[in-house]
């Protein structure tokens, strides 16, 4: 088992109306908040307003920073750090989903950039500092909201690249189920596919000694799919909600990874996939993730699938447990509208060869469970067809 | 799913020799360091050499406490906070087991105490403030390393109390799954009832829909179910005992119980078990669970047993899962040498009744998955004769 350090550090507040009470958390970092959010859903749905409410009657001032894209772009973060700067802003509030974390936190950290906030994304630059900030979630998908990571892309360069440092890791996350119970029913599948594929990304390692981070992993597999199909046919069943919501912040606050080495490969290949076609971050997922264990499974790499089909979706015997546990996968994606392939949402096969270089020039080989080159990639984008 | 709030902040350091570097972290802290120990087994292993060493090379001068009892005395720690109040202490490692750490917290809180800490125990007085504490954990058992609670034992009034305090949080805890090789197989096994005990107060409760937390608990039960026999057959297994020390840091810091109620009766029997009979915290544990299973189990709480029997031992088919799950649970603690039985380890029956009135009297009616009377806990203690 390898080492490991943790730093769990971010507060969770979970449950309904937890929203109130968060100008007292705020209090303890700032005096002058400003508050991130997306395209405005928050205001449709009424939870600006409870923020709003809150803040008031906290005696909080704040300034507004709205319009956050669905992957949020460099120079709406560049536009974002001159706004904090020009308020002299000391703390952000994160309203929203992934996308809304992830620039706030490129926020954060970017007004103290002595050049620009970019360099941080390439690796020019180390983060020293950033200032707080909080979040008040409303989709369970990315677990942002209690992880040190934040993804932004560059529009101008085409690339789409990442930070993780302890310093933009939020101070404390509200974390209302009932937020989530507006978020449509395709967004509400393509989130549970995000939080199954982090978990993937996880589990499917080739180490095979960190059975706690294992163990834990199928627990939260089995509740996106015991949870997941319920969330999705009735959007407004709080339960169901509350469980997926909690699962997705879990999935990806480095629980899972402990002591293992992980893979990421299909993540690659599903971002690939994004950047050419107009597709939910899930979707690509739900599309990559069976072609990508269907290429993987070989006697090297049996024993991980048939640990998941035994534990994870209680297949018995001895016959083909590791192929019928992708079957029920594929399965649970289309139960929830998913697509799993990518003729399924109209995509022709013109593009694959390019897709596959474009990862192999960036990148070079990829994976862990298994190591993946430009001929696995096309093949895995082939069976994903 | 009740609402929960949770704030993880003790860092981990997990793995070999992790001690070295903790100067570091102690230096964010104190200048004066008390180290806090037991009966010297830390000496005779050479885990007192190795934090020795790493607190020489970070230049950090340190005065010795050592000769903390396995439950931990009041008298102790009085003794404890006078030495620190001496020494101008602003620092506590403590170098042990949950006893260890549960004494050092009470002299980081009673540091403080107006009067008495043993006002923090019975509730007359408040903890305000506690100076900071670091783990060097040595035995995986009480997951006191990232909790917020310790109890202490007044023998004058022969009272054993918690106390329940974040200010008591360790800010760090170092892991090192190799110091705990040298912990006999005894012990090594009453640890390992002591985890799944912690698990199953949380895991068996009447609330249906904290699905995650319930998840989790199975996940890590699971692990003390496979990695518990390994690391009492071969105490020098790296792995295994490495996923038991992280299964039981994880079994109580607060994930498992969130969005519902938890039970604690059985704690109680086991206590007042343990106040008549010289018996290890986890072989009290080990009698009293199955009787306390055997006795709660009826056709109100048979689903989670059948969960319990499902989902932790893979038992399938329709046919008495829940009796056959105690029955499982029975067969591996005889299978780590544990008593299942008071007659086992020689205790007559002439204390039953007393026991139960004890019990009663301090705590009136006790547990949360069924509620039970003096009566119920009389019966429980004759089917775990």
């Amino acid at each position: 088992m390898k080492d490991f350090e943790l730093n769990l550090k971010t507060k969770i507040y979970f449950g309904k109306n937890k929203v109130k009470g968060i100008s007292e958390e705020i209090k303890k970092y700032g005096k002058k908040i400003m508050l991130v959010y997306g395209g405005g859903s928050i205001k449709k749905y009424g939870i600006f307003d409870e923020v709003d409410n809150e803040l008031s009657s906290g005696e909080i001032d704040y300034i507004e920073f709205g319009g956050i894209s669905p992957n949020p772009r460099l120079k709406e973060v560049r536009e974002g750090i001159k706004v904090a700067k020009e308020n002299d802003i000391d703390f952000i509030l994160a309203v929203g989903g992934g996308s809304v974390i992830d620039a706030s936190k490129a926020i954060a950290c970017g007004i103290y950039a002595k050049n620009d906030v970019w360099d941080y994304f390439t690796g020019e630059k180390e983060i020293e500092k950033a200032i707080p900030l909080g979040v008040v979630l409303t989709i369970a998908a990315t677990g942002s909201e209690m992880n040190i990571n934040a993804v932004i892309t560059n529009q101008k360069d085409k690339q789409k690249l990442a930070i993780h440092s302890e310093k933009v890791l939020p101070k404390f996350a509200v974390l209302d189920p009932s937020y989530t119970e507006s978020v449509p029913k395709y967004h509400t599948a393509a989130g549970i596919a995000d939080i199954m594929a982090h978990i993937f990304e996880q589990y499917f390692s080739p180490d095979r000694e960190a059975v706690v981070s294992d163990r834990m992993a199928e627990s939260l597999l089995r509740v996106c799919i015991e949870e997941g199909p319920i969330a999705y046919r009735n959007g407004s069943n709080y339960i169901a909600r509350a469980n997926i919501m909690w699962a997705s912040t879990l999935a990806l606050n480095g629980l899972l990874s402990l002591g293992k080495r992980t893979d990421w490969a299909s993540h690659k290949l599903a971002h690939e996939l994004s950047a050419h076609y107009d597709l939910a971050h899930g979707a690509t997922l739900s599309i990559i993730f069976p072609a990508w264990m269907k290429y993987v499974l070989d006697e090297n790499t049996e024993w991980k699938f048939v640990q998941f089909g035994k534990n994870v979706w209680d297949l018995s015997g001895s016959d083909k447990i590791a192929e019928k546990s992708i079957e029920k996968l594929e399965e649970l994606f289309h139960e929830i509208g998913l697509p799993t392939r990518m003729r399924e949402v109209g995509i022709e096969d013109d593009n694959l060869e390019e897709m596959a270089e474009n990862i192999k020039e960036v990148y070079g080989e990829i994976g862990a469970l298994k190591k993946l080159d430009y001929e696995d990639l096309l093949n895995i984008y082939k069976l994903a067809f």
